[in-house]
Parts: structure tokens; C-alpha cells; sequence
């Protein structure tokens, strides 16, 4: 039957914004606002690789489509770049180029998951993908592991194999980690990939931040199982630019050829001038920018973890606190309400899997001055 | 069952590319080529809001994340210019700013079909209409149309309640037209508005070419039905910035709702540089821009359509001709090799629908020199 004015069960199975009363209570908030819930940098791109930098004269045709799997110049610097970081050999074929790492991560679930599916999440996680498994109907399943669940590879895999089904066809994990800031250690990421491939699932390795590590190294999944990982990455969080909407996903040419389907469906193609200003970055001053960025990010990230008596981030840009000592009888809205009423904005703990007591906050969304004032107003509001 | 390396069912289900042939044969070319495939423009966007015009220095954090909505100042811009132009009262909860008019209707088909759901696609159709249907397990259900197929409103209403099904969900229009550049008559968009409402339909109105009307005038579907009506609209096509990816969707807010979680689950955000420079388009050059490349469209479309021997085309920037006549053993296929053979490129009927015999060229892809040097090519094959 014709179901207006009803909705679709994908849409109605995906959670939107969680922000609402809380934006009620920030908007009587007259003072200085301080944006952690936010993961992005105050910092801009570098110098060169702005839109001010790409002239038409240079680039004619700059605003015309680009086509959907990426500029050929991109795809080519990038099959280069991951070859050599990864140790994979990369050939274009494995890889597109999507509206930033959203856009990858959409595209490769739609690709491997349908209605029913089970897909094994690694908590806590990015929050949208638990929305990007229900808009396909799949099911995430959330494996609480990152929050101090599990203390090595073999429990990690415990905890897998418990919530596995026959339904299950994917696990996803994200390192470094968005919100706990840890950065997997090899043994775990080696335990992963060998599990996947002995219990016949994709991967999906989330790694946009591959680039801000300040204890430990990143490992690459893909060169685990580059049969059945499918990556993402992002020029967003490496660069400064996630307004550009520019990331890529690499996996296996016969799964890339679906997703660029999906890709083609969905947003069509990643804007032409922010593949252009990801070449710009690639051949120019994007090394240079991550170290200066990763330095002031690891300073930041160490100051903020002190303030609030934490232990510093691994990697990443985000701390993820158990505030459970400090809930009322309101529980956590409570909190960020009152947080909102002095300015603040925190991420609450459910966004990223069954974390009811934790909040995260994003120590670079906004210029350091700022942050650390929004650090000093959760301090006093958590005593610390 | 883990199905590891199966993909899943709507990725399968959509169709890819259909030029890997004729690119083996375009590439044997060595002399100019011309892309009349493709639905673009070679007119640079106007001066003032080009990425290049666009400064950090005024506009601060223009790299970083736009809200998922859009930006709030070019929401009340296009809210304002909509309530004008349409006549229907717009407020800002009833718009998205999307990836371009292909995420606003991934957007749209997200929030209102699911699998098995049909939604009957008048005929000929812009072609990623199909996949994008394709892609929620639904069912695409052409309704041949506006290739000479129905004479009246009477009769399209015929043909749309030949194909309806319990199953139906919706009924998608393009008008103007891409492939025919036909404009619907007023009294055909009411017809499919009135039949809609009492089937209990949702709309799709395409309406991308609105502005690009030379005999005629443009029909908006949405005050006809704006409760059940999803209209998408395009900044690519009207100020030649396709490779921005910025357009919106209209619709009733509590649709809109889900369709922003489609959006934030697919591309997340519209580019922010783009959203930008669509608000500069419309405060500033834009409506002169229009003004200018209509005149150049219709002198195009009208030479194209008298050198190729058929009508000139009353809107969009697209002839679509039936080359029955010029078909051998080889069928279509052969046609497109010829063409490519000689460095041209058009699109094949069937990615429009039941066409098996026609082709789509597009008169404003290439510089009007290069567009009447391709059009001659064709004429000569079709020998005309």
C-alpha cells in the first residue's frame, strides 16, 4: 500500500541530532561559546591549498564535474602516498575519492551490508556510523572494547566472537580512536584481521586520523587482509579542510567498482576544487602543516587531559570522560545542560555506543584560548 | 551467512557505467574530442563567485564543516527566493542543502522508499533516478511519456494508472526535461499533482532546468502538492557550478527531518566553500549570469536541433533523438563506437529508459565551436 504521508523504515531507524534541548538552553547562553562537541581544528588549511589559491586561469574548467571515482592526477598521488605509508601497493583501481570519509564509509557499507545484516561495531566508535549501517537496514552491533573492556587481543577477540551470528558480515574498527583517543596497538589491529578472515567478514578500518599520533604507532589494517578491508581516510581531519568534503576509500577494484556506485547515487562526485586543493596539499606544504598541526594538537590534547585529571590522548583529537560522580537525578542531559548554560558543548557518551555516563570533547575545535576556557568551565563543573 | 566476497543486493542491483566500450574506442582517437555526453556547462561560473573569490581572510573557518542543514544565511536566502519564484510560502525547516540535485533526491528516495516499495518514474528520465532507487532495494517502474508516447494530460494520467501498483509509493517528474528538453504544460504537472494526491502518492519534482526555458514557462509541482511533494534544485545547473555540488531539496519539514539524516549519513555536509559561493551567486551576478547563458543555450540548442533535423528543444540543454534509421547489426552500440570512433561522445537511449533506439547530446557541455563540430559529426553518421 501507498504509505503517505508515513516515512521509510531506513529513515526512521536512523537517530538524527541529539542537540535539541540543549541548543534551547545554549541559545539563552549570552556569553562566549566554547564548540568541543565538534571534531574539527580552528587551524586553516596550509597557505596555497585555500580556495583563494585556485584561480580559473590555472585551472580552467575548475567548477565543471569531476568524475565520480576522482580526478585521474588525485587518484594517481594517492595510489602513490598509500603504497608508501602502507606498504601495500596501491593501483588506482582500488581506490575513490569520496565527499570526505562520511562519504567513504557510506558508500563501502552500502556496497557489503543489505537489510539484516549484522555489522560488529568496535566501541566506542564514530558516531555515524551506527546511522550508516541503519540507513541500509543493517543492524550495528556494538562491541564495547576501547573503554576499558578489554585489556588484550585475546579478550578483544572475546568479546567479538560473543556477539557474533550468522548474520553478522562486517566488523568495523577505528584507530586512532574517535573519542578515546587511543591508538590501537598492533597485536590487537593483527588480532582483528585475522579473526575477520577466519570468520569470513569484511573490515571496515576507519583510520582518519592516522596522521595525529602522540604515543605509539598507527598501524594500517588493509595490509592485514587486503582482500576484504575496506579503508577510509580523510583529507578533512589531516589537513584542515573538512568543509571541503574530500576523503577516499581503498579496498578491493571488484568492491570499489560498487561503491563508486553508491558514491554516484548518493553525492555524485567529490567537489572539483577540493580534489584539486587535496593534489595542492599532497605535493606541497601538507607534511609540513601535519607536523606543526600535531605538535599545537598533542600540546592541547596533553593540557586539557591534565586540567580535567585524565590520562593524555594517544592519538586523535578527542578525550572521552566517565562523568558518572557528577550525574544528578537529571543524568547526563543534566550535565550538558548545564555545561550549555555556561556556553559549553560536549558530546554526550551515548553518540558513540552504550557509554551512558561519558562525554567527549574535541580539545581543537576552536582556537586554544577557547578550548581551554571550555576545559576550565568542565573542570569547575566536574570539581577538578 | 557471512558473505564475504558476495556484495550486497542494492549494490547489485544498480548499474554502473555504460561507456567501457566506447572508451576503448575514444582512446584509439587521437584527434579532438567532444564530450557531449555529459549534462554540464563550459561557461565559467560568474565572476565574483568562483572558489578564487572566495578569501579566508573574509570569510574565516570557510574549510570547516557546514552544518548538515546548510548554512543558515543561504537557507534564508534560497527560502526567500523560493516563496518568490514558486509562489509557495517556504520556511527554512523545509529546505536541505545537499551534494548537488543527485543528493537531494538520494536525500528525498531515502526518507520515502524502501525494499520492494515502486516509485513509477515518468519516462524519459534523468538516469541516476533509476539507480537511486536501485540503491534502497526499491523498484524503479518507467512510465513511457514524454518521447511521443502520451498526446495529453488525459493520456499521461492513463499511463501512469496502467503501471500503478499496491506497491507504488511515488511518482517522480523532470521538467524540463532531461533527455527530451521538453517543458510540461501546465495543465500535465496539475494532472500528476491531482492524481498523486488522490493515490496517495509522494512527488519527486526534478526541476533543475528551471531556469533554462525557451518557449514556455516553468510549472513548479510543489504548490500544486506541497504536502507530499519533494522538490530537487540545482545551483550546477543554473550557475554553471556542477563541481561544487551544491543544491537543495524542498519539502514538508517533517520529511525534510529524515531526509537531513540521509544527508549527514551519506555526504555528511555540502561543501562550505560552495554554499558560500551559491549565496554570492544569488545575492549578486546571477540572475544577469542566467539571463546571458539562456541566450547562448537557446542559439545553441536551436542550431543543434535545425542542423540534426529535429525540433528545436523548448528548455534544458539536451536534444534526444530516435536513430532507428542509422542502426546496424551492431545496434546502438555500433552507433556510440562510430561517434567515439570519431572523437564524440553522447549518451546512450536506454540510460533514460525503454529508448533502445535513441541517443542524448548534450548542446552546452563543450565551447559552442567544439558542440558544432561534434553536431556535425553526428549529422554526418546519421547522414543528415
Amino acid at each position: 500500500m501507498p504509505r503517505f504521508p508515513e516515512i521509510a523504515d531506513a529513515a526512521s531507524a536512523t537517530r538524527g541530532a541529539v542537540y535539541s534541548t540543549v541548543a534551547a538552553r545554549l541559545a539563552a547562553h549570552s556569553g562566549e561559546r566554547y564548540p568541543l562537541h565538534i571534531g574539527d581544528t580552528w587551524m586553516e588549511p596550509p597557505a596555497g591549498c585555500r580556495m583563494e589559491d585556485l584561480h580559473v586561469a590555472e585551472y580552467p574548467g575548475m567548477h565543471r564535474y569531476a568524475p565520480v571515482a576522482g580526478l585521474p592526477t588525485l587518484l594517481e598521488a594517492i595510489a602513490a602516498r598509500v603504497s608508501a605509508r602502507s606498504g601495500q601497493a596501491t593501483a588506482v583501481d582500488e581506490l575513490l575519492i569520496t565527499s570526505g570519509a562520511t562519504g567513504a564509509l557510506a558508500a563501502a557499507v552500502t556496497a557489503i551490508a543489505g537489510p539484516g545484516d549484522e555489522v560488529l561495531i568496535l566501541a566506542p566508535y564514530w558516531p555515524l556510523i551506527e546511522g550508516i549501517v541503519h540507513q541500509r537496514l543493517a543492524i550495528p552491533v556494538p562491541v564495547p572494547a576501547f573503554a576499558g573492556e578489554v585489556a588484550d587481543a585475546e579478550a578483544l577477540i572475546a568479546a567479538l566472537e560473543a556477539r557474533l551470528s550468522p548474520r553478522s558480515v562486517a566488523v568495523y574498527l577505528n584507530t586512532p580512536n574517535n573519542p578515546t583517543g587511543r591508538v590501537l596497538p598492533r597485536a590487537w589491529v593483527e588480532a582483528v584481521a585475522a579473526w575477520a578472515r577466519s570468520r569470513g567478514l569484511w573490515i571496515l578500518a576507519d583510520e582518519v586520523y592516522e596522521d595525529y599520533i602522540y604515543a605509539g604507532e598507527h598501524v594500517y589494517t588493509r595490509p592485514l587482509a587486503p582482500e576484504r578491508t575496506l579503508a577510509a581516510h580523510s583529507f578533512s581531519k589531516a589537513y584542515g579542510m573538512a568543509g571541503n568534503r574530500c576523503g577516499y576509500l581503498i579496498g578491493p577494484a571488484e568492491v570499489i567498482v560498487h561503491a563508486r556506485k553508491a558514491a554516484a547515487h548518493t553525492f555524485y562526485s567529490t567537489p572539483t576544487a577540493a580534489q584539486i586543493a587535496a593534489e595542492r596539499v599532497l605535493a606541497g606544504p601538507g607534511d609540513a602543516w601535519v607536523r606543526d598541526a600535531r605538535a599545537r594538537y598533542q600540546a592541547l590534547g596533553e593540557a586539557a587531559a591534565a586540567r580535567l585529571g585524565v590520562p593524555a590522548p594517544a592519538g586523535s583529537t578527542f578525550l572521552f570522560l566517565d562523568v558518572a560522580e557528577h550525574l544528578d537525578e537529571r543524568g547526563l542531559g543534566g550535565l550538558l545542560e548545564r555545561c550549555a548554560d555556561r556556553g559549553l558543548l560536549i558530546a554526550p557518551g551515548p553518540s558513540f555506543g552504550p557509554y551512558p555516563t561519558h562525554v567527549r570533547l574535541c580539545f581543537t575545535s576552536a582556537p586554544p584560548e577557547v578550548v581551554e576556557r571550555g576545559v576550565e568551565i568542565l573542570a569547575a563543573i566536574l570539581g577538578r
